[in-house]
């Protein structure tokens, strides 16, 4: 692991709700499709996991974006299905279909089956954070990351992407213990791969709980964040000295974000459905928030980009106590401009100054 | 016209706020694919477009739910782009893949030589409205129904259902003056349609804002809020000696409901993602509330749907000055066991009683 001291540290700063000099940025998904440099990477490499699976492929994607963009963070090149894929569920991404698992966990001899997978064969991904520690010398800080083990338990259950999550509604429904089963060994598993990580240089970890918008007002805490709080309370919250904050991001989730708040995370992710203005009120700035301009807004043009970015800017308001994180609030669109990108870091860094005297 | 007098208008009654015996219920897409007597006319039909534009089709699956269950309104049976057809984007219902317009709204050209249709080429809707209306004989009430004039210009944008509605979102930050013609032309044109349904037969109408829910926060207001707002405010409220009661449903839209239901509904229909007793709560029962169980749970044999059923109900608490009618909190999926929807009729009429003394 380097030892270089951080140059920028903007972002950990925020998260920490310590005084900063701007609002830090960075995008979900900045390592990916909408860079053509990503794509030759990506030719290159042949398919999706042979880039994730190859420690220089992986480190060579997450450093493209900065080359490009003065982003205040990296996050690490992977895939939050690591974990089943680990499990053996047989994981494959199939051209325009997304991420598809040949052993979908099903009845009750396959949740049997299940087991928190040997960290040894998530080693690729250590060995990936490492060499962008090394790389990256100190420039910004290293995100790691996983899916929440909720979200996770969707793509275990369903094999794919789904519109309605009948098979893992319907083990929810007819048989939780089941579902509390595989979600418990997710948690577990999840725990270490993200210690892991830490261990092997991450900054920060994150928490992607993109599908428990998709629950039940009164089925999210139990399934989701119920999980998503044992996870948070099992990592490492300090390395090399200083914090290592933890980011929850629910997909959905703004009408549950006092709760979600509260689950021992440093920061909560929001999407553009809610309002950071009214989101920090909840919370009484208890946490950071992260995020939340509504990808589509990069297809808009420049002066779009720039008042958008402020209105989420403005919506904050002043920082003072609290602590602000930009970021879409969903993954950037494969199809975006990377000249919105390089607007928005400007107008985001420069607008965002004077909520920070 | 029928002028039989209506044996249940315990439906009716809940929207208006006014005591009834037991929480009505009915589904939306209660006429639909689960049925396999849907099915059958539907496979006469030939195509899904020839089953809504025929007026005895339409009224026959319209009724074919209420010949099993005890539902407590019928919906007539369509669909929501009838008036972008109308418009002559070329609507076609593709096998597996959902609705598609031949020519939707890309250019500058396409949006000015939108018009309001002639409600002429409507009619085959309005003489489906009449003869369910006949054909019900005062069985139940009879709903109309339309689609929010944001939620349609998404499907005349896109052209076709969308996973990030890149085009319409495209078209909202960088020519917000073309959507604004496009969102004002579907509002004149669902005003016209609704009071044609109404001046038919439609005892209560709802307009479906399923796409609502997709917007940022700061634009929701602008882009979907206001023009369904201005269709609430355009629609005939009284017909045949009582009120015509209005619901708006907008999907996703639990974070803005104060809002929503200060748009002049009598109802707001909820997805299962709000707690219904937080939500009446937030309007101080200022309105009635629609829904709000997740449909995957008839998937999960009988004793979760009546556990779940009663959890709903009791959410909701003691109707008192409130409203309430179940529903699902969105339509009804095709796979789903008709006798979980026995078992929810059942559970419904008999358990929310006590919630009616």
């Amino acid at each position: 692991m380097s030892s270089t001291p951080l140059k920028n540290d903007v972002f950990l700063r925020a998260l920490m709700r310590e005084p900063v000099p701007y609002t830090p940025l960075w995008l979900m998904r900045q390592a990916g499709r909408y860079l053509p440099e990503y794509k030759e990477t990506r030719a290159k490499a042949g398919s999706f996991m042979n880039l994730a699976q190859n420690r220089e492929y992986a480190c060579e994607v997450t450093l493209q974006p900065l080359r490009r963009f003065d982003f205040d963070a990296a996050i690490l090149f992977s895939d939050i299905l690591t974990i089943p894929h680990a499990m053996g569920l047989g994981l494959d991404f199939v051209a325009g279909e997304g991420p598809q698992f040949e052993r979908p966990l099903r009845t009750e001899n396959d949740v049997n089956a299940l087991e928190v997978p040997d960290m040894q064969k998530l080693q690729y991904v250590f060995d990936a954070v490492s060499l962008i520690r090394k790389e990256l010398d100190g420039k910004v800080p290293l995100i790691g990351f996983a899916g929440s083990p909720w979200t996770i338990g969707c793509y275990m259950v369903e094999g794919q992407g789904s519109k309605d999550y009948r098979y893992i509604k319907s083990m929810m429904y007819a048989r939780p213990d089941l579902l509390h089963r595989i979600l418990d060994i997710n948690a577990q598993a999840t725990i270490q791969y993200l210690n892991q990580q830490i261990e092997a240089g991450a900054q920060a970890a994150m928490i992607f709980d993109s599908w428990g918008g998709v629950l039940a007002n009164n089925q999210f805490e139990q399934f989701s964040l119920h999980y998503t709080r044992k996870v948070v309370s099992g990592l490492i919250r300090e390395r090399e000295g200083r914090a290592v904050p933890v980011i929850v991001f629910t997909k959905g989730g703004g009408q549950w974000l006092e709760k979600i708040a509260a689950c021992g995370a440093d920061a909560v992710g929001l999407d553009w459905t809610t309002s950071l203005g009214q989101a920090r009120k909840r919370v009484n700035d208890s946490v950071a928030l992260q995020g939340n301009l509504d990808p589509m807004v990069l297809f808009g043009g420049e002066q779009a980009v720039r008042e958008q970015a402020r209105q989420v800017i403005d919506d904050f308001g002043p920082v003072g106590n609290g602590g602000h994180v930009f970021n879409l609030g969903h993954g950037i669109s494969q199809f975006t401009p990377p000249e919105s990108v390089e607007i928005l870091v400007d107008e985001v860094h420069t607008y965002s100054q004077k909520m920070h005297k």
